[in-house]
This record gives C-alpha cells, structure tokens and sequence, in this order.
C-alpha cells in the first residue's frame, strides 16, 4: 500500500530512508548474526550502537562537554516527576511557565515533590502567546524554571528564551528538538520525547549540564530515577529500550548525512511558511497564534463550524493524508510538520485546503 | 549473514517468524499507510494492535477477568520501586525473599520506601536453591511478599510457590514468563520486563487483580507511576513505547498459532533436560543448583579453572554460539533456553560441551 502524509502530533513520519535501513537489517544485523532487538545490551555490537547514537546526536546539536547526554525512559511525562526528584529537594521552590497543556502537568507533578510556582501563564487568551520572562520575575533561589519550549496542542513556540538570571533553565523540547538549531549552552537542561524528531515512542533524551548531577537527591527517589545513575553506567543500569535507541542512532546519522540541523531547520520553515501563508490569506481557514510565537513544527488552525472541520478533515484522508485533527484539549485541526514530513506533504495539504474554500468536498 | 545461536540472558533470540513477520510490515503496516512506529497511539490501527496483544496474553496465560493487564515503561528495575509505591504507604512492611542478585535489588529499592524485610536468604549457599517459605514465617500484616520467580543469574527457580496466608503474594517473572504455564491465580501480582520471553526491551508487564488498584497511594507517588492511571487509560496515559507492545503482539499470536504454553513448556523442559544430563555427566563441567531448584530457562554452569572458562567461550563463539559468559556477578558459564532458542541451537551446544571434554578445542 501506498504511504499516507501522517500529520499526527507524535509518534509521526519517520524519514523513509531510516525505515527502509531499519527493515533491511531487521533479521540480522551487520555482522551480528541477530537482529538489533535480540542484541545483549552489553554486548560489543550494541555498545557500538549507544555510542554512535549519542556521538551523532552531539554532534548535530552541537553538545558542549560538560553536558551529560541520557538515554531513558517513560517519555516527557515522566520526566516531570523525575526533573524535580533530582533538581530539587522536597519542598524546594520550582517555577514554572504555564503556557499549555502539557506545562501545566508538568507543574501538577512538581506540585507532588514540591513548592510548584507558575511565574506566568497564557491560559487567558487560551495559551494562543508565548507571555515574556525576565530574571526579576523570578524567584533567583529557585530550583530551576521549567518551560515547555514547543507547545504541541496550541502550537506556540519560544523564539526567544526566557532571562532566568541563576536559576537553571529547564526546557522540555520534545516536538522540536532537530527540527531546528536550539542553543544547548543557553539551558541547563533539555529533555525530549523520541517519538517526533528523533525516532519512536518508548525513549526519552535528556541533555544536562553535568553540574546538576552533583545536586543532593533525596534517599526516597527510586534508583531508576536518578540522572547520576543513569550517567555512571552510560544509560545502562537495567536493559534500555535498545531497539528505540538504534532507530533513534539511525535518524541521528541520516541527518548529518543530509546537511545537518540548519539544513532541516531551512526545510521546516519553508513548510511552516506555506502553510501559515495560506492560513492568513484564508477568508474560513484560521490561525489564532500571535504571529512571533508560531510554532514551526505545531500549526494549528480552525474552521468557522465543527460540521465544516469534520468535513474538511474527512477530504483529507480521502486525500491520503491522515492525523490532521486537533488535541482533544484544544479541537479544530493540526499539521505537525516534523523532519518526516516531505514538502510535498505540505504542498497536498495546501491545495486540500485552497479546494475546501472553493467549495469542493472531496 | 548466518544466524546465530544467541544464549544471551536478555534481550535474547526471538522466533524467526516473528522477526520476519515484523520485517515485512516496518515501513507499511497493513492498510495503514505508515509504519507501526509512525502511528499515532491514538489511531485506529494502533488500538487494534493493543486490544489484540492484550487479548492475546490474556488467553495465553488464562489470565483471570478480576485480573489487569498494563503495558509500562522501565523494565523490572523500576517496578522494584512501583510496586512499594503502589502497594504500601510510606513505612509500611513489605516482605522479601533474598533468593539472588535482583532479588536483593528489589528490596533495596523497597527500603526507600518503606520496612523492607528479607523474611529468608539463600545467600550462604551462593543463592544455589530457593529456600521453602510458608505462612507462619510471615508478618500476616504486611503489605506484599516479593520473590524474584526465576533467576537469572544464578539459574534457580520457585518449582513450588511460597504459602502466604494472607499476604499478598508478588512475583518476578521476567526470564520464564510465557516459557511455561504460570497460574496466575495463584499471584495478586505479577510482571515482567519484556526482552526474554515477550519480545523486545522497553516494555514491561504487568499483571494484577484489579482490587490492588484501590489501595491507596501517597500523594507524592508520580503519576506516570500509578497503576491506577495506567490502568484506567488503557496503558496509554501517555505515549506508550508502541513498537514494543507491537513486537509483543506478534510473539503473542505466534505462540497462539503454535500451540499455547503447554507446547512450549514440553519443548523448553526438552531442551533444559537436553542441557542438564550432559552437565550431571559431565567429569568437568558443574551445575551447582539444587536439583528441584533448578531453572529450565537459564542454566549456568562452570569448569574448573578461568582458562578452562576462556577456551570453552571462545570455541562455542568459533562454532557459532554467543553470549555464553555467565553473569559478572556469578562467574563461569550461562545457557540462556529461552522459547527463541530451537532445539538444534542446544544440540549444538551439547556437542561443543561434549568435544571440549574430549579434549578438541575448536
């Protein structure tokens, strides 16, 4: 069967020359005489494999060394719990920017560990801006101010980082991370679900400053989920997800391979481009998003009536393009333009919508 | 390439079928459009894939309707700290039985929860049997007993479960899970990291009467980290690692097709019988675990000497045969059987053990 343009928020399209790699060597790998999932992860093979991943990944991003790059688990969720248990002890202060869904959770967890403060929140205009942050807002004993960099539901994003003064910038950038370039040295911290930019569900990157591992964690926090545990045994302390963290190697290398994170940033933005272009110069299509904290990688936009959206998502799919609907939280529709997602995607997106407004149905 | 014969204790071989099966489907799966590792865990094609896996284990292992299934993230090692955390308040007793190295591991996590005490160990004796356990031996107000089911390192295994009154009784099951018949009935609680017998690593199983969802859990427990969550969401509070549950789907079905456990558990015990004759007969080679103690899943083994060790790993490497060393921990040799390894891969095993006494060495 033919491939459909996957438009869906995450897990989403993966470069189809990283699936056709993954099912060439599904079988028997390289040399290895077993196949990547049946690898002992203390085996040499797969030792070359966690290497290589995390030597790419700090290549591309342009990893300081005196940042810890982590292989984990339980996705950007479960990082919210883990960020304070480690950065924090109980009780201690935390900031927090609330500019979504999924920032506010992660403040709600914080809440469970600790004195869980939101510096600001967008919630009034119905998280549709990214609201500015200076150090002077913020408590400068915190333990660190948490941000959601990339605001998957809404489809916010901060082009500018906030001024934190000393307090540790946390910035989960799970539906961006090597769409484009981010400054790793201007955070103290970044974590990112694999399952949009970097390869499948089930693993979760974090990028700190090895500083932070020498903070003081309580003796309750569970021994797997400890960041100093984690970068003494090199993401190895139990079995890891060794087949995400293959594929995740995989994506790493055909990246640097087509140009690296400028090149898929240039790409992104030509895609965002179009889209946005045609969504402001629609007289039903609309994007409510403040115009300087668009997403490029989230594009979300509206329809006047719920019985014109669903007709318009049901042309779509009978245009081979699927997963355009909206986060429950926030409805109306969304295109999550990742790395996967060929211009051509964007292209058929693009004249789907241009037909609706002419009346065409299907 | 050749396949080998991968002994590894996990991640470990799986069904040829399986892996060809998953080959054949990677970059489009069935009328969907896209890969399995590409779908939005909220699609259609992806809850067909859940729903069926979960189907599927549940008849397998005739697994009782007061009884959840939960598909999570983290490997056994973090349901050492999960399980406390769900199933005790903080201080509380729990019981452990100290048959080996995870099984000790297990506790330590319970200890920073709560009183976490070793009811009985099999240390002195270098965790070679599992030491009987009954009623009276047990705090009837403890939260849980854990034992570790099988185990891995040293090669001993609970033929006959332990008598808990009305303790709770909680069990590993990780490295034999799906390679014999277990009656579940007989646990409140039973898991399993994925990567033996289930499929690949980055997923754990979970399998609990339902009326251990309502103990109540601290307020500082993560959400991530609560059964109830996982099991109210259907496993998919958020993103689930879906490539894994995906690959266990498919393990699942074939052993349906091929016949249920009773079929493997007869050609798992073939084997292990297979394995253990020639080491009872052997002049040189040992295996040091009481005789109804013994593992049909992971049978270790020694020679007398290091160099002995060597030589022997090095020629079963030469004739094919990987990942054979046993545990850091336990030393000498490991023969992991599990329901991936055929019978011809233990043949060929026997056959180098067999030349090695005879003095070839290769």
């Amino acid at each position: 069967m033919k491939r459909v343009y996957n438009f869906s928020a995450g897990p989403s399209m993966l470069p189809l020359p990283v699936l056709e790699r993954a099912q060439k060597d599904l079988v028997v790998y390289g040399d290895a005489g077993c196949s990547v999932m049946e690898m002992s992860h203390r085996s040499k093979p797969f030792a070359a494999i966690i290497e290589n991943a995390e030597a790419s990944l700090r290549r591309l991003m342009k990893i300081p060394d005196d940042y810890a790059v982590l292989f984990l688990q339980g996705g950007a969720s479960m990082q919210f719990s883990e960020i304070p248990m480690n950065l924090a002890r109980q009780g201690d202060t935390m900031l927090y920017a609330v500019t979504g869904n999924f920032a506010n959770k992660a403040m709600q967890e914080g809440a469970r560990w600790g004195n869980a403060v939101a510096v600001t929140t967008s919630k009034a205009d119905g998280f549709h801006h990214i609201p500015k942050i200076t150090a002077d807002m913020l408590d400068q004993n915190a333990a660190f101010l948490h941000i959601t960099g990339n605001n998957t539901v809404f489809g916010t994003t901060y082009n500018t980082l906030p001024e934190t003064g000393k307090v540790p910038l946390v910035a989960d950038w799970s539906s961006v991370i090597l769409g484009k370039e981010i400054d790793v040295a201007a955070h103290d911290f970044i974590y990112a679900g694999a399952q949009k930019n970097m390869g499948i569900a089930g693993l979760t990157v974090v990028i700190m400053k090895k500083a932070l591992l020498e903070r003081e964690v309580d003796p309750i926090v569970p021994t797997m989920l400890r960041y100093k545990i984690a970068a003494d045994n090199g993401s190895m302390y139990n079995t890891p997800p060794c087949f995400a963290i293959y594929m995740a190697g995989l994506v790493f290398e055909y990246l640097e391979q087509e140009g690296g994170l400028a090149v898929q940033e240039a790409k992104n933005r030509k895609k965002a481009e179009l889209l946005y272009g045609v969504l402001d110069a629609s007289p039903i299509f609309k994007n409510a998003v403040a115009e300087e904290d668009r997403s490029i990688t989230n594009v979300t936009f509206t329809l006047p009536t719920e019985e014109e959206t669903k007709a318009f998502l049901a042309m779509a799919e009978g245009r081979g393009m699927t997963n355009l609907k909206g986060h429950k939280v926030a409805g109306g529709c969304r295109a999550s333009l990742y790395n996967g997602m060929p211009y051509e995607g964007v292209e058929t997106l693009v004249e789907c919508i241009k037909d609706f407004e002419q009346g065409l149905r299907k």
